[in-house]
């Protein structure tokens, strides 16, 4: 069954791997008239790009999108939305050591079962690079629900290993290259934050923030709102858990005892 | 779109309502010739019957489930499963005086607003009862995952409240009402505990324990193995947050500082 | 992949083997405030009803269709409506020869070489039987399209081997057994007529009359109206042959010769 | 719903304008291991290739096909196979008269009525140039059919308006510009084949030929071989009928009375 699309009135269906020649999707059921322009997809697009600051791998990529079709005379038309993005940075050499090897963690192993032989070219399809077109189709997604219902949707990184956010603001969320929410806590210098950092970067929680979502959005049993979010953010590489409202607390919290605790 | 449906080769499509004639599904995509009766289900349905201990609500349903198709001579036929459940234990009357009232925490109220009305009998098709087809289709997969690939698939209460067990084991799970894996603290005589298990039973996390499960299972990107078990998970009614793995607790214990903590 | 779905937005999943339990289907998708009972479907389960006329098998079902969810206080309300028949004339003794042999024309062979054995009872699965499903969700979506959009779905025999109505008028076609558009010519005495109706009541073209769809149904490229037309026809047992519009004879017709004929 | 999608297990998705940047299609559920490239593909879209014949529309297309993911090495990955087709001859001005009017049996008006306005561009979405990617992703799945189950998929011209083959090979199907089965018939020079072919290039019904399909292949009810054939065939632009095996002829053949036509 293929994996590699998501959703059902909104379908995004993605390609590529990190030494391709290219990544890409395709957004079917965007409704017409909106208007697009790579430049809306180009914006989240920076916002990921690896590379950003030094706490990340040091692969420097452009991104730059392109919008193949679906768009006409700068709005939606209601086709298919297909996005590219050429992969300019391949350096397969860098990756060559791997070939006969697995990387802990990676899916190597898992690809090697399942299909007999990978593409070992820097995790090949499983690589985290594959995100990219997740961030290109949901800049669409975000600019249309933002302009039609006024539902906002952002996010934040909430915990670094065990270093919380003091106070929490949007403001300096899009100020700090760890999309932190507290801007006395950032830049950190102590060797502990900056260690986490190196960690954080992979394996922080992610919280997505939804504003006034209106009532009677998803479809009841199995495509409940909740089912649907958590589905896809446990597809995205090194996500590990996943929390709607107090999630987890919510157990202890209604818990008599806990005033005690 | 459908919200009824789940999974692709193995697909569970599921009707009914509380307190409506029958509650049944049908399961498509079982391979044939695996040997099934209505005792295979009705076991797991018996560990999920309402009123199991005082803690739960007290309806009494018998849930005798019925084999309507797609089994022949004993052996599914690869043809669609039919179940049903009928609903003896109707007493709408028990609940009709919240028809002109919305229950908090329930669906009550996004029913109304995506449907215009709602069926308000016990939460009509938003009903926890729902959840029985879930666990008579999941025991046809259990058995199949079982014979063909030896793969158990079992679940206990990780945490009532703040309560967590002290020791570990999968002997006592089946033998105590809370599915609790430490003999030696059940059945609980602190108020505390009952006063955590009136809510627990609702809302505690649920862990599934997967036994073996080849390399290579699930679909890569969006269908990996993690995203359909989170989706699935998180569907069912109150449950708050999925973990895999070592969930959340791998952000705190991959940091260095931890040790100090 | 499960094959006993048809539609997106209005899903129809249906069970049942000929000489089961019962059959049945979910019809998952239906709008919710329609006004629907089981007479609305009973009405056109019994047009199909075998035994109708002395050219069909001679088995006789009442085939009363019981709602079983999705119905409240005689409106739909959006959840999945539960459609089940009681299978009460199964005499299996009738088919018990054919256990060990193919039928021509029938999927016997194919059903033993996709799942290794089958339900010999009349066909189970395969058994004509299951358009009796297609019938009753057929009639709920009937009247949605009626009473929403005023999209009439009928249909008539069209030919009867070589024979084909001299004159047309819609109002003839529900008071015979043939569904004939033409009344001077029924009853037929001929025996050509008889003989053909012997074989044509399995094997003429079912000709579906659509009136006033509105400008814009139907999905782009694969999934166009016509495409869907043609899937559901042709998954009928014995359909061999679908056209839209002018059909085959737009390719003689714009020819300049044929004027020549 | 996604209408730009077709199959489940081996899926294709196509995007793309006939006069935007590029069409493309992903071709998801491609087995891995089965040697790929370019070549393979372009074959078959030469063949499709307008202007191949004085009878077609003169717009001439290389039609370059790149594969973009999913083949590493010469082999397919298991992962997607994106695949692009650069338009290189947009000549948008050709086409700008029709802006402001609707071409009589394009989908120009449901178009506009279904999105709100349209992409005027030659036909935008609904172009014909559509089906390149139909015969792109057709070149990878009936190269897989042939070397894994040694089936072979195509095609030939059957009739030509009124005018049918006298004799039938398949080995003068590819040495004319008609696919036409009969070798002492092409080229024609009588105004009626000329006449015809303007048309017939458009209109003419198509011809699958499978030789030795295993008994077992596709799936029970709703998407019988036969269902899924039909649906892909009917929605391919101006295509008004589809028949399987004897198709409608097996009406007549059946009727005792055709022994004295």
């Amino acid at each position: 069954m293929s994996g590699n699309s998501y959703g059902k009135l909104f379908t995004v269906t993605s390609f590529g791997e990190s030494h391709g020649a290219a990544i890409g999707c395709i957004v079917d059921g965007c409704p017409p008239g909106m208007e697009l322009s790579e430049a809306d997809i180009q914006h989240d697009l920076d916002r990921r790009k690896p590379g950003k600051s030094r706490h990340t791998t040091q692969r420097r990529e452009p991104d730059a999108v392109q919008i193949l079709s679906g768009v006409f005379e700068g709005r939606t038309t209601g086709a298919p939305i297909g996005l590219v993005v050429q992969n300019v940075d391949q350096r397969s050499k860098d990756y060559s050591e791997i070939a006969a090897s697995f990387r802990p963690g990676h899916a190597d192993y898992t690809y090697t079962q399942k299909y007999g032989f990978r593409d070992y070219r820097g995790g090949g399809r499983s690589s985290a690079r594959e995100t990219a077109m997740r961030v290109a189709a949901g800049a669409v997604a975000k600019k249309y629900l933002k302009e039609r219902y006024g539902v906002l949707v952002r996010g934040y990184l909430s915990a670094l290993g065990p270093i919380r956010p003091n106070t929490f603001s949007w403001d300096p969320v899009e100020e700090n290259a760890f999309f932190w929410p507290d801007a006395a806590m950032v830049p950190g210098s102590r060797p502990t934050w900056t260690a986490c950092a190196r960690r954080a970067t992979r394996s922080a929680p992610s919280d997505g923030g939804r504003h006034r979502v209106p009532p009677g959005w998803g479809e009841p049993i199995f495509d409940r709102l909740d089912a649907d979010i958590a589905h896809a953010l446990m597809s995205i590489n090194a996500v590990k858990g996943v929390e709607i409202g107090a999630g987890f607390e919510s157990v202890r919290r209604r818990a008599p005892s806990t005033a005690t605790r």
